[in-house]
C-alpha cells in the first residue's frame, strides 16, 4: 500500500461531498426551512466544498409527501428555487436509492435540470438494478458515482465482483460506505487500497462516506483519503443518522488546497445546525451508537434507545446482543 | 514502519491505564464523591484495566487544600481507604509534576503505599529534573513511565535527544502525549515508530495519551498501538480536560484480548458520568476545542468559551488567530 501525498501536500483529485441536507435529513424527515438550505449552499460555494447534495430523490410510490420534506424528493424546480440559474464553483448531487428511485420519470435531461451529479446507493446484492441506473442517468447527461452500502458486511470477493463490474459503466467513482460506523483506520486503508487497485484499472476514483459511531468517521476519512480516496463525504457539525458523519469542519480543516476554508462552516454551526439541537434534532456520537458499531450492525436499536431517552447503557448491551443473535 | 499484529491479535505487551480521576479531575478541581471512586475501582478490576489513576501527587506548596478535591493530592490514606489491603488486578497509578511535586516528602518507600506507579509529567525543557524524578521514585521502589507532554510543540531532534537521555534511567515507558489534540493518525503512527525504536534500544515500552479536539483520541490511540505503543491512556466516556480523552469503552470494545470488557464500564457511564455532565461538569469534543487542535494551541482560551456558554464560533475563530499571533 502506498500512500499519496503526505500532509502538506493539496491534492488536486479530491472532491469534498456536503452530505448534510441528505444524510442530516435523516434526523428531521428532511424538514429544514429554505433559509438553512440556502445559507449552507452559498457558505459550501465560500467554503470551497465541490459538491453539495441535496436530498434524495425518492420515488413517491415509496413515500408520502406528507409525511417528509421536501428534499426527500429534490424536485428540480426545489433545488432551482434554492440556487438560482448564476453559475456557482459547488456542484449540486442527489442520491437515488436503487429500488426506490422512479428515475424515468423523475430524472430529466441534464440541460434542463440544475443537478450535475446522482450518487446511487446500492447494497452489494443489488448491481444489476445500480448498472442500470448508472446508465441511465448518464445518458441523461449527469456524472454519477456509486455507493455501495454496509460494506463491512460484505464479502471481499462480492466487493471486488462488484466492481469489476461497475468499472465497465459509465460511473465516476466507488463509494466505501460504512453504514454501521464499524471500520477502523487499519480496514479504512486497506479498502480504499483495495477499491483503488479496481478504480485505477477502469479509470475511475475512489470515495468514502463515514459514520461516527466508533468516533472514527473523520479518522477513517482521512486515511482513506491517504491511501488514494477522492471523494470524500462530511457534513455540518458531522449531522446525520444516529451517530452522524465525518464533520465538514474537521475535514475542511485538515485539507491543505487553500481553496478549502473552514470559516463560512462555522457560521452554518453557528446560526443553523445549533439551533436544530437545541430543538431537539439529535445525532452524534453517544454509547448506544457505540455499541452498534462494535457489534457491526444497523444502528435502529440504537436510534429508538435515544428516541426514548434511555440511560441503561448495561441492559441495551445485553438487548441488544439478543438482537442480532435472534 | 512495521505494524505489530493485526485487528484480531492478543497483544500482551498493551497496559490499560484509566485516567479518569486525574484527567477527568481536572474538570471539576478534583471533586469526585468515594462511591464514584470506589466503584470505578472495582469496575476497572472487572473490566480487565491494568492501571488506574487517582489523580496528582501535587505540592500543596503549589496548590491549596481548601480549593481542590483530595485526588489532586493523592495521599496514600485516601488511596488505601478506596482500595483496601486485598490485592487486586489494577494496580494504582498517580501523576507527579516536574517542578510542582514535594516528591522528596510525598513519594514514601513502596512497601508502605498502595501506588504501584509514578507517572512523572515533563515538557521536553525539564528532562533533567525529570530524570531526577524517574530516579528518586525508583529508588524508592515504585515503576515510572514519563509523559512528554506538548510533543506536537517539540522539534524531533529534541525528543529523539530526551529519549535518549531518559533511556538510560529506570523508567519503564516514554509516553507520547498529544496535549493540544491536533496531531493525525498518520503523525500518531510515526511518533509511535520513532519513540519506539530507541526505546527497543533501551528495553523500554512506548505509551499514548490523545486528547480529542479533532475527534482523534480514540483513532491515534489505535493507530500508535498498531505502530508498538503498549501504555495505552483513556477515561470513561473520554472525561478529561477540554475536549477530553481517548473514551475507554471504545479502548476496551476494540481490543482483541478477552480479558478486556466493556460492560462494567457502561455501568459507570450511566451511574456516574451521566450524572456529572447532567450536573453541569463539561468535557468532550466541541467546536472550539476543534480550532485549538487545528491551530496546535493550548486549550485554554478554548475552556474559556465553553465556559461563558458563548456560541460565536466564527468569531471564537478569529479572536484565536490574535491570541495564537500576539
Amino acid at each position: 500500500m502506498a500512500q499519496k501525498g503526505d500532509l502538506l501536500s493539496v491534492r488536486h483529485d479530491i472532491r469534498v461531498v456536503d452530505a448534510t441536507i441528505r444524510d442530516g435529513g435523516l434526523c428531521n424527515d428532511f424538514r429544514f426551512d429554505d433559509k438553512f438550505v440556502s445559507d449552507l449552499y452559498k457558505a459550501n460555494n465560500k467554503a470551497g466544498v465541490d459538491y453539495m447534495e441535496f436530498g434524495y430523490k425518492a420515488s413517491r410510490d415509496f413515500f408520502s409527501e406528507d409525511k417528509f420534506g421536501k428534499w426527500k424528493f429534490c424536485k428540480d424546480e426545489d433545488i432551482r428555487s434554492i440556487v438560482g440559474d448564476a453559475p456557482s464553483k459547488t456542484k449540486i448531487a442527489v442520491m437515488a436509492d436503487v429500488g426506490r428511485t422512479d428515475f424515468e420519470n423523475d430524472i430529466i435531461p441534464k440541460n434542463e435540470s440544475p443537478i450535475d451529479l446522482v450518487r446511487i446507493a446500492t447494497y452489494i446484492n443489488t448491481i444489476p438494478a445500480a448498472v442500470e441506473m448508472i446508465e441511465y442517468c448518464a445518458k441523461q447527461g449527469y456524472e454519477t458515482t456509486i455507493n455501495i452500502m454496509a460494506v463491512s458486511k460484505a464479502r471481499t470477493e462480492d466487493i471486488k465482483a462488484a466492481l469489476n463490474i461497475l468499472g465497465q459503466t459509465p460511473v465516476s467513482a466507488f463509494y466505501i460506505v460504512d453504514s454501521y460506523g464499524s471500520i477502523y483506520p487499519e480496514e479504512a486503508r486497506r479498502l480504499a487500497d483495495m477499491y483503488g487497485e479496481i478504480a485505477d484499472k477502469y479509470n475511475k476514483l475512489v470515495g468514502i462516506h463515514a459514520h461516527n459511531n466508533q468516533q472514527l468517521a473523520f479518522a477513517n476519512t482521512i486515511e482513506a483519503m491517504t491511501y488514494g480516496a477522492s471523494y470524500l463525504d462530511a457534513t455540518v457539525d458531522g449531522m446525520g443518522r444516529g451517530a452522524g458523519n465525518c464533520s465538514l469542519e474537521l475535514l475542511l480543516g485538515f485539507l491543505k488546497n487553500p481553496k478549502y476554508k473552514v470559516y463560512p462552516i462555522l457560521k452554518i454551526i453557528e446560526e443553523h445546525t445549533s439551533k436544530l439541537k437545541a430543538q431537539g434534532v439529535k445525532w452524534g456520537y453517544d454509547i448506544p451508537y457505540m455499541l452498534t458499531g462494535q457489534f457491526n450492525t444497523h444502528p435502529r436499536p440504537a436510534i429508538q434507545f435515544v428516541k426514548e431517552d434511555r440511560g441503561d447503557y448495561f441492559n441495551f448491551a445485553n438487548e441488544l446482543y439478543d438482537i442480532i443473535n435472534s
